[in-house]
């Protein structure tokens, strides 16, 4: 019915194109909004055009390419994953879910015109701006957006470290759309697994039951800028050494979490803004973006109080304000039962030993779990690599993740309301 | 002889113009070689120009005002410091000096044409290149390249976090010169005293005998770029979570130094820089700027050891490499003492109450006094405060400084030789 031959040649064909856009040593560095990610979304939506799809831009930049294989009134199975990358990233994450699910619609497409399959739902494929919220915080805007979990104008008034506002971003590339999105009944999405479970089991496709809590925050120590020479040590207030304090303190808490062996906790400082940050000037402020990830609930909530505690500790020890700029909760869940059910059947069916997974980060598939049924699909990620240019998924697993998503769509759109 | 009431006037005339250039709040943000340090050096330029200085730029960009009193074999009073600021700094830092050295020697240069004194050496006053060290380390560049303590090569060859040369910079703003600078038999600075003691004194004066010792070192902790998602937190290699054990750790270094009470040792990490500071990836490396000053050579020794034993302490408890990626010392010195005489009997002539201070801050003045009779004159600074727009030195004493610098000049340029 399928010619996987050549869904697979033209997978790895578009796929290797893709990485030309802010190709970095081996990997890619394609910002949210920047000039590199605007080009891969020039050469996206030229490629769906191309290809018969209907290019719709929705007001937070996220590119959809619709199929309206069954009509205009039938239910829409939405797939896809995002073309952002983190900075120095790899070329794997989310890449390889966007074009996965572009060739994979194109190919039931195509099987459907030759007569071989009768879809009841059509098709959509989707690009979600910065996913990755690594120039603009938070994380997945563009899906939040989409399900309503963020405003529009918030959304497009985050700016990043230079002060330039999303909105203002998505104009430079012309992404700023009007355009009104379809409405999904199923979101599948296929990505790399960015941990080692897989490869360490020996499985080749990862069925994503649930995912964890995490909290982010952006904490602020307040200190007072002065001359790192003449200032008397008794009179100085030193941001970044509050900030110390309070990144030793997070590594801390999850030490203490896990002094049992088992990782119920993830806690980390990954960003650090230090002004003026320079060399002779005392630090007059420094902003941490933090992150507490469990899938336990209460882990979760321990761990938020012992942030707090820690805050308070760091302010009166240092004298320095310490306070919260900003938190955002996202609990734990679980994806659709019945979609991951029929992600392991068809995982089976084509042989892939498959095996039941947690994500830990971050994925569209969760905002989208909130309106939808929703599911994600993984497949290994070699020593676990992620977020780095040394990422690498093999070729055979791509494939197989791929006709595990084509093959899912086309029950889906088969079935569309199964 | 000379007209100190026009002198003042038409100081604070020029004075208020220089706070044009790159004013943000009440002080000014012209780091070196930014368009905004290229615009005060060509109000400089025409000033000199117009008013019968020869303007002499050389290869580090030291602009040079020469006013030939006495002949072009005479020897030379140089005199100055400098207009680049901190980012967000203060509007008297440096260009104090500047501003009030060429009204000094302008004054100085009408007096003689109308007959009033007869000079035996001639007058330069001196902008000097990236003294503060903001944007490209180390500080004091341009006099350092002057006195043969930098090697003009690798001073140009020296980079800012973007990536952009000295010589770029330079190039730039138009002020890579070609020139060869006149050789100075003695250096006046007047500056703003940065720190607390003439005001706690009720002083007006200071004339600064010593300068601290100062280590300045860029530390480079090592890690790896991961997910802070599914990266398990046993085998993170987390760069930021070690420069922090460094910059609590170089903190408790003062606080031992120091418990006694006298403070004795000074510390600090006023920049670092974290790779590639995003707030969902485990960061791969962090560089730190370090300080270590005091002004007893012992405490030191004893500092620079204490912070060796650290960074072993650091990589053996966290597993990261950790290094030295460059280190200047600067040893604890005195400047001149007949120049400290004339500058504290001047003061008394002038009835202007002195005082004798140690400089922790890095002055031009300091590596001049390797080449030449050097001295370093301060007037007070409100509050202490410095490298923060908050800046403020009173009108009054701001003439005083003046008044001390011109009478200070007039006796040297009469009687070169004493």
């Amino acid at each position: 019915m399928l010619d996987r031959k050549a869904l697979a040649r033209d997978f790895h064909q578009m796929f290797a194109q893709s990485a030309a856009f802010g190709r970095l040593g081996k990997g890619v560095s394609r910002v949210a909004c920047s000039r590199e990610d605007g080009m891969a979304r020039d050469w996206l939506v030229t490629w769906l055009n191309a290809n018969g799809f209907r290019v719709i831009v929705d007001p937070i930049g996220n590119i959809f390419g619709l199929l309206e294989l069954a009509g205009p009134n039938a239910p829409v199975i939405l797939t896809g994953s995002h073309l952002d990358s983190q900075p120095n990233g790899g070329r794997f994450d989310g890449t390889y879910g966007v074009v996965a699910a572009a060739q994979a619609a194109l190919a039931i497409a195509k099987a459907a015109a030759a007569g071989h399959l009768k879809p009841a739902a059509n098709l959509c494929v989707v690009n979600w701006t910065n996913e990755e919220g690594a120039r603009f915080q938070p994380s997945l805007l563009g899906s939040g957006v989409f399900t309503g979990a963020i405003k529009l104008e918030d959304a497009l008034a985050v700016t990043d470290g230079d002060g330039v506002t999303v909105a203002q971003a998505l104009a430079a590339i012309g992404y700023a759309g009007t355009g009104r999105p379809p409405q999904p009944s199923k979101y599948v999405e296929l990505h790399i697994e960015c941990g080692p479970e897989l490869e360490a089991t020996g499985r080749t496709i990862g069925v994503t039951e649930r995912w964890w809590g995490a909290i982010k925050v952006q904490a602020v120590v307040k200190g007072e800028q002065a001359h790192t020479g003449p200032t008397a040590m008794r009179l100085r207030k030193d941001a970044l050494y509050g900030a110390s304090l309070l990144i030793s303190g997070i590594r801390d808490l999850a030490e203490r979490e896990n002094s049992g062996g088992e990782e119920r906790l993830y806690t980390s400082v990954g960003r650090l803004e230090v002004e003026p940050n320079s060399p002779n000037v005392v630090p007059g402020a420094a902003k941490l973006f933090v992150e507490l990830r469990s899938c336990h609930p209460d882990v979760l909530a321990r761990a938020e109080a012992g942030f707090r505690t820690l805050l308070e500790d760091v302010s009166r020890r240092t004298g320095l304000p310490v306070s919260i700029a900003d938190i955002s909760v996202r609990n734990a869940g679980r994806f659709d039962a019945p979609l991951a059910k029929l992600a392991w059947e068809t995982a089976q069916k084509n042989d892939y030993p498959a095996l039941a997974v947690a994500t830990i980060a971050g994925h569209d598939a969760i905002p989208l779990a909130g309106i939808c049924p929703s599911i994600l699909v993984v497949t290994p990620s070699v020593g676990g690599i992620c977020h780095h240019e040394d990422e690498f998924t093999k070729d055979a697993d791509l494939e197989a993740g791929l006709f595990v998503l084509t093959d899912m769509l086309v029950a889906l759109c088969s079935a569309p309301g199964a």
